[in-house]
Formats: C-alpha cells, sequence, structure tokens
C-alpha cells in the first residue's frame, strides 16, 4: 500500500528519539510526534468526522500543521489547507465547495471569518495564540479550542485506515488569479511517490533538516511534509519568515535543505551580503514559482549554500522537473552556469514531461519554438473535486496541460518562458515577459521585477516595474539602454515604472493587478 | 505505471550522452544502450518470445546481461537468470521449470549444456567468447549466435508495453542448499520501488559510477540493475573479480558504489593494505550475505571507503534492511561503531519487517529472545512460480518467512544471528555459529571461518574451521583461549580444522558440504 502514513509507522518504531519538529524552544522526537497525531486523530473522529470527510485548516507554519498532515488521513480524512490571506468570499467557497466538517483556525485568522461564519457550517476548532490573542473575544464564541478537541480524544494507537491507494489524502484549491478556485485532488498513492522522488532528487536522509519557509498550504507543500518523515528529517519551523530570522535559524539548527520561490533567497542573501555572513553548513535550496536570476544564483553559490531548480504544480503534488546538473557544467563560467541553472530541466525520477504544440505534437528541440507545458505519471492529481468540465480540459489525453509556455533546448531541458497568459504580444512579435524580467535583474541596484503589456494601437506594448535596492537611483532611460544591449529592440520595456510590485501571499508577481491598474490610469 | 522500463526512457530522452556501461575499452551512452535494447528486444519478438515468455540467461556480468534486463520486458517476456555454476541438473531443471522459450547462454557455459542439450526444447542463443572459445566446436551445432540473433532484430522504438504493475518482470531461481531449486516470482511494481529505494538509501545519482563485482543472476542483483539506470549512473564491468582488477578499475574510473558479499571486500581491504593502497574517492560498499567481521569494516574505514550494511532476501528483490547509520554514533570507538554495524538493522523506507516467536508475536526488543524475520511491503515477490504450497508456506499471513534467525535490539534494529537452520543446538544452549564466527575473525591472521554443529552424544557441538592469511601459523589451543576470553565456555569451538572452507558460486558459506564431510568422515 503507498500512502505516507507507512513513513511515520517507521519513524515511530526504529527512530523515536530522532528530533522530528523544532520551533522555538520546542523539540518533538518522532515519538511525541507520533503521540499528537494519534490524540488528534482520535479527536476528529471523535467530533464525528466521516470517512473521506474534509478538514480545512487556516494556519501559519506550524507544528500542528504538520502534525494534521498525519492525523487526518489517519483519521480517514482528507485535509485541505487554505491560504489564509485569501478573501473571507473566497475561504468561505473553499470551506463549503470542499464540504469541510471542520475548520482548524489559528486565533490571527480568526477575524477574517467574522463575515462568513453563518455561511458556514462546518465545526470550527480554534488553535489560540496565547501571545498574540485577538480583540474580539466574542469571535470565539461558538467555538472548539485545540486544547478542548485534544481532549475528546486520547492516545491510542490507530493503524492505517487506508484501503485503496488512489483514496484521496488532500484537496488544494489554486488561487487562480481569475474565476473560482479549483480543488485540486490528491491521492495516497501520488503523496508517497511524490514524497521518495523528492527525497531522492534532493538527497535528504535521517542527517538532513529541513527549514519550514515554504507556506504549508501550498502546492501541497511540494511534497515535503511527506518527504521529511520518509526519511527522517528534522523539520524546523519559524515565527516568521523575515531574513534575519531565518538567518539565524539556519545557523543554530545547522538547517541543510530549505525551498520557495526566488523572492525568499533575494531577501535572505542581500541581508547575508549587507551583513557580512556565511552559511555554515552546505545547505541545499530548492527554488520555484518562477525562474532564480543569474544574479541569485551567483550570489547563493558565493555564500555556500547551492541552489536547485525545480517546477511543478499543485497539480503535480508541487515539484515535477529539476534542473538536473550535470558534473561537467562545474567547469564552465559562472555566468554560462546560471543561465543553464534558470531552465526547469527534466521530470523528475518516475514522472514524464513534454511541451506540446497546439495539435498536440511536442515541439522541436529548437530552444525557440513555444509549446505548453504537459506532465504525466503516478505524481499527477486525480482533477478538480466537482469539477468535470475543467477536470477534461486540463487533464485531457492523460496529460495534464500546465498552461505555462516553454521551449525545449536541443539537450532535452525544457526552459518555461512564461504563464500563456503573460506573453505579450507587441505587433513585431511575441515577448516573454520573464525573459524580460531575467535582463533587468542584471541591472545592478534591482532587487525585484515585474514586465507586463499594455494594449496599444496595433497589439500590446512592453511595460517593466521596477523596485529598486534601498537608495539606489535609476532612470528609465539607463534601464531601456541596459536592454537594448542584450535583447531584440522589440523586446525592450517601452514603459518603465519605479513603484512597488504587488505579489500574492505565497510570492507570485500580481501581474493582473499591474494589468488593471494601466487600463484604469488610461481611463482616467 | 510502475516499472523500471520508465527509468530509461527518461534516460534516452534527457541524457543519451550520459555514460551508461563501461566494460574494458567499451563506452555506451546511454543512447547507444537504449538502441541495443531495442534491437534485442526486437530480436526476441521475431524470434517469437510469447506474451510473458520466459528467457533464461547464463551469463556472467557483461554488458549484455545489463541490457537483456531491460530488452526482455521491452519484448512483454519475463527474465530467468541462472547462476552458471549450478550443475547441468539443476540447469536443465529451470529452463524446463519456467519453460524457457529462449536461452541465452555465453560461451564459456556451453560446454556445461552439453549433456542436458536434448532435454531442453527452448532456442539456444550464443554470446561467443572470441578471445576465449571453447574448444568443442560441435557443442555450437544448431546454437543461433548473438549476432545471428541481433541480426533479426532492428533498432525500432517499441513503447513500454507493461499493461499491468504487477505482471512478472523476471524469475530468480534460490539456490537453495537442500530440495529443487524456487522460482520466486518478481513483478514491475516490486522493480521499480525496489530501484528507487535502493537509489535513496544509498544516495545513488546522475554522477554515480557503480561497479559490478555482485552477480548479476544472484537476487535480482539487489535492484542495482534497475537503479542505476533510475538515476543514470554508469554502470562499470569486470572481467574477473579478483583483487588487484578490482582495485584498478575501481582507481580509474572512479568508482563510488559497489556492492556483494563480505568476502569480496574482505579480499579487496586485504590486498590494499598489503599494497599500501587507499581508494581515490569516497568509495560506498554495500555489504550482505552474511554480517561484516568487525575487523573488515574497521578497516575499509581506514582505507577512505564506507560500509553499508544490508539484508534482504531474492524474494524481497535484494535489500529490504538497513544498517541505518546515526550521526552521533559517529563519536563512538571503532569497536563500538563496527558492533553497532553488524546488525541488518531496520527496514527501507516503505518497506517493513519484524521478528516473530512461533506463534506468530514479534519478540521483545532484548536483544536475546531470537524469533523468525519476517517481510512485507511492495518489494516482496508474488510467490514462488508453479509451487503453491511453498508459496503458502513461506508468504503465510501476507509476511515472507525468511527462515533468518535473529533478535531485535533495544532500538529497534534487528541482528540476524543465523539461519534457523545453522544454529547449533549444544547440550548447554542454542549456539549461533554467527556470533562465533565474528569472534574468530577478530584474531589476527584469520582470512575466512566457518562455524558449523556435528552431532554427539546429548546435542551437538560446536567445530571451526579457519582459513589463515599466507604465512600465519595459529594452533587450535590459541583459537579456543581467544574465543573463550569473549564468549560463554558452551560457545567456544571444541574442534578447531585448519582447512579450505568450500563456498557456493554467489560467496556462501557452504556448511551442509562441511556437516557432511564431517558425518562421512565419522563413518569411515
Amino acid at each position: 500500500m503507498l500512502t505516507p502514513l507507512v513513513f511515520l509507522e517507521r519513524m515511530r518504531k526504529y527512530f523515536k528519539d530522532k528530533t522530528a519538529l523544532v520551533y522555538k524552544e520546542k523539540r518533538l522526537s518522532y515519538q511525541d510526534f507520533y503521540k499528537d497525531v494519534m490524540i488528534q486523530a482520535n479527536s476528529l473522529l471523535k467530533l464525528g468526522l466521516q470517512r473521506e470527510g474534509k478538514v480545512s485548516i487556516i494556519s501559519s507554519n506550524r507544528p500542528e500543521f504538520l502534525e494534521l498532515y498525519y492525523s487526518v488521513p489517519y483519521a480517514n480524512g482528507v485535509l485541505v489547507p487554505i491560504n489564509p490571506k485569501l478573501s473571507p468570499k473566497e475561504i468561505a467557497y473553499i470551506i463549503n465547495h470542499s464540504e469541510s466538517e471542520v475548520v482548524i483556525v489559528e486565533e490571527s485568522f480568526l477575524a477574517n471569518l467574522a463575515e462568513i461564519r453563518k455561511e458556514i457550517k462546518a465545526k470550527l476548532v480554534l488553535i489560540e495564540n496565547n501571545e498574540n490573542p485577538i480583540a474580539n473575544e466574542s469571535a470565539k464564541k461558538d467555538v472548539t479550542t485545540f486544547k478542548e478537541f485534544l481532549g475528546l480524544g486520547s492516545f491510542s494507537e490507530i493503524p492505517i485506515p487506508v484501503k485503496e491507494e488512489y483514496s484521496l489524502i488532500g484537496i488544494y484549491y489554486t488561487s487562480g488569479t481569475t474565476g473560482l478556485p479549483k480543488g485540486v485532488m490528491l491521492h495516497h498513492r501520488g503523496a508517497f511517490l511524490n514524497a521518495v522522488m523528492e527525497a531522492l532528487e534532493h538527497q535528504l536522509d535521517l542527517n538532513s533538516v529541513y527549514l519550514w519557509t515554504l507556506n504549508m498550504f501550498h502546492a501541497a507543500a511540494w511534497g515535503f511534509a511527506w518527504a521529511t518523515v520518509a526519511v527522517g528529517a528534522t523539520n524546523v519551523y519559524l515565527d516568521k519568515v523575515e531574513p534575519k530570522t531565518v538567518y539565524d535559524v539556519i545557523r543554530n539548527e545547522r538547517v541543510s535543505h530549505m525551498s520557495g520561490p526566488p523572492a525568499l533567497f533575494i531577501d535572505l542573501v542581500n541581508y547575508m551580503k549587507e551583513n557580512d555572513l556565511k552559511f555554515n553548513r552546505k545547505i541545499h535550496m530548492i527554488v520555484a514559482g518562477s525562474p532564480p536570476a543569474p544574479v541569485t544564483l551567483r550570489t547563493v553559490q558565493e555564500l555556500g549554500g547551492y541552489m536547485c531548480h525545480v517546477y511543478g504544480l499543485t497539480e503535480t503534488y508541487g515539484p515535477h522537473s529539476i534542473c538536473e546538473w550535470k558534473e561537467e557544467w562545474n567547469s564552465l563560467p559562472i555566468g554560462e552556469q546560471a543561465k543553464l541553472k534558470s531552465r526547469q530541466g527534466v521530470p523528475y525520477v518516475g514522472f514524464e514531461m513534454d511541451v506540446l504544440d497546439p495539435h498536440d505534437e511536442p515541439v522541436p528541440r529548437d530552444g525557440r519554438t513555444i509549446g505548453e507545458v504537459v506532465m504525466r505519471g503516478n505524481n499527477v492529481a486525480l482533477g478538480y473535486y466537482k469539477d468535470p468540465k475543467r477536470t477534461e480540459e486540463s487533464f485531457r489525453g492523460g496529460w495534464f496541460h500546465s498552461g505555462d509556455a516553454a521551449v525545449v533546448h536541443p539537450d532535452g531541458y525544457v526552459e518555461v518562458i512564461d504563464r500563456f497568459k503573460d506573453l505579450i504580444f507587441t505587433p513585431e512579435g511575441r515577448v516573454s515577459s520573464v525573459l524580460v524580467e531575467k535582463t533587468l535583474m542584471e541591472i545592478p541596484g534591482v532587487k525585484r521585477v515585474a514586465v507586463y503589456g499594455i494594449p496599444e494601437e496595433k497589439g500590446e506594448k512592453v511595460v517593466a516595474r521596477i523596485e529598486t535596492q534601498e537608495g539606489v537611483k535609476l532612470t528609465p532611460s539607463e534601464v531601456i539602454d541596459f536592454c537594448k544591449s542584450i535583447l531584440a529592440e522589440f523586446e525592450c520595456p517601452k514603459v518603465v515604472e519605479f513603484d512597488r510590485i504587488p505579489m500574492t501571499s505565497t510570492g507570485k508577481v500580481q501581474k493582473y493587478l499591474l494589468r488593471k491598474q494601466a487600463t484604469e490610469s488610461k481611463k482616467l
């Protein structure tokens, strides 16, 4: 039976004293962790959770969240992690669409639920925050506290209840920038295989220490909630993901692995450079979300880190492909290395990937022809919950269609150039906003960029928004001139804005907002 | 679909120039390797191989053998590797019992088949050996040469034909010391998962170089024929497994991984010590078959190697458990480390193991109570081919019963103390022959030992047979006195013989032969 629950069974049998979790002063062994999981699972059953009953979780990263990754399936339930920063309306939609029977919410996010409380039929369980309680005590009415919840259950061992490896383990709603969220259905078999491949590709083992900088509600936590327990690594939690805190924990806990979007690493390495700091243990950084800029890759390497570029979506349990590194590339100039590493690469062992043209034929390996990334394998979701139409659309022909535009290089490595919808159609040709962004990141003093298209007479024109590092001043013509030295004329920005870049809670640039702002300002 | 064939598909798509195989002057890329596999598979189909048709292979380790690990399943066939050193009678039994349609035999072993040719209906394909042809040219009559065989097929791509992941990929006949060989049925899913776990536990990757010192016909080649291709490692072949050759290849090819029984490593490190040699790259040695002696572990470490102790049987595709190493053990004295490492440990990630008493209850974790090792998981065989009776016996209750006697230590690590049938029942108590052997290996100058029981008045008495290193002289009383300083009186050998130790072709001591010799000499 392929289910990640076997990982925890192995750990509690053979490595019960191994540290499973670290959070501030708290250190839980795998035995403690297992006990907590059993108490939670028994409490869920006492609460009346049905077979395949859904449990929503609205929480920041914290030990209870990792425990729920196990206790919910031990109670034969299905995990529904929700991004706490979604609007109350979206949250209510997810809770109700998933038919969640229980919603576990951290105190800091309880206020968000105030206006939607009457729409929700699920039982509410509150993870209290004594250090930082919410002002509005009345919001706690009709809510079970986590302590009361745990009091329902007791420590008695529950055998693995999974009967069918394709049964649901979780539903992850993708925070699409348009339309209603889609509930991505993940199964036990996929979770097991994704975890094992994650561990294999990143050489996680019993002595690894994994830092949770990645949001646990996001894209099945990229498989790391299961992969760390598979090998018995230590999971380290943070109060907040902020460069100084992150660096201090890395040093104190001897962190060996961490993952997240490029923004996380940009902030961290900038802080380290400013303070003349280095890593004290070789740290393996797994980056995805958008391609890391060459300058970031270079800096990480200088500080003693190793950056590994992966790619995937919620529909593939997080990472599906990896820019697998070839030994011979180590002797190339650092600029060349960065260029190679900015590609999304090849599928993980055991998975499949291709780039298809509009006729569903693979594009040529010329590094130029743009097609859509499609993925297949044991780690691909079952589809969208209660949405056969969008399931059929995205999973047609046995492949998951990602909506990402990519080219294939002569060596077979895939490079995602953009979301299809973020390609800019200028009168002179199609421009990859990502390519322009990479170029802009090479300008000294540039901290963050977003490139997007706005309509003009015969198509779209390229606009660049830039955040500079503190104290740095740049002019639009300096920026445009730099681009001209590297890009084709039609790919260069026509407009350069120096302003804040709006980001989603998972670290993605909200280009639709930029486009909207531009369109609205035009109207005024 | 879980099948190891996806590994080769991934390699030929993304790493076609990576070196797959090295054999003397020959270097095959993964593209070359894939081409060979396709030609072989097409040839097998042209030869008329049926769906699930069996293909026997009688060969030493060589590139064609690894290719057959893939070409036979691509042709929808089932691999039946046969130990070439078995008696002609046993070989005929396996060929006929498996209903092999094709037998591929290396020239050096063709003579063995002479007397059984008329009993075999299968088509014979001969891998010729131009450097060392057999004397008897007439034996080649009615035989297809490998060249002719390859001429039947051509390079055309065959898609993965597997429809069901539990379908057979191989039948491995166990060379039991008594009774007829049993055909262990292995399936695609198990082969895939075993390979992945092998790679995970031993941190194999794209830059690994694996040396084939392990017989490829033995116990599914411990999963390495699939694991190396899963990650894209390089497979290095040898003409003969002999210390100088092995050492030279390790140095020249920068070998990172090798595996085999303790005897292999004993011979290698003895040679290296005699010649004052060290390893030039950290080498990961995977040892199984019987526990490595502390002295061997110590020497390997001194020479720059890392020895990893694993345990498993053909019924579990080779290794199933590993003496998983804890970081904190590195600070223990080397003697203590060796003691810890001589244990068979804990199951691989995703597998299960236990030690059961005669009532099928787990034995206490006291390091003393002896029970039988049982194993469960996705890597356990389907049973014995056409032998429901012995299948039911060995696989009852969902567990594979190994026939190995073991204790469980307080930390949960399993230590195999003997085959049940090799325990010695002295009047004063049960003696583990392995424990006595380990003690004897601590005596300076001892090269190889075998401890067994022979009947005496009220039970059995302990007999030790010893091979000493060249030029070393020992007396029985020196040996017995050394044992008395470590073991209980009743565990010490009563008789010490200095003589050659008979071994099976897979490196196991043939104790039944020793017992037989002792009984016969008594009769004379």
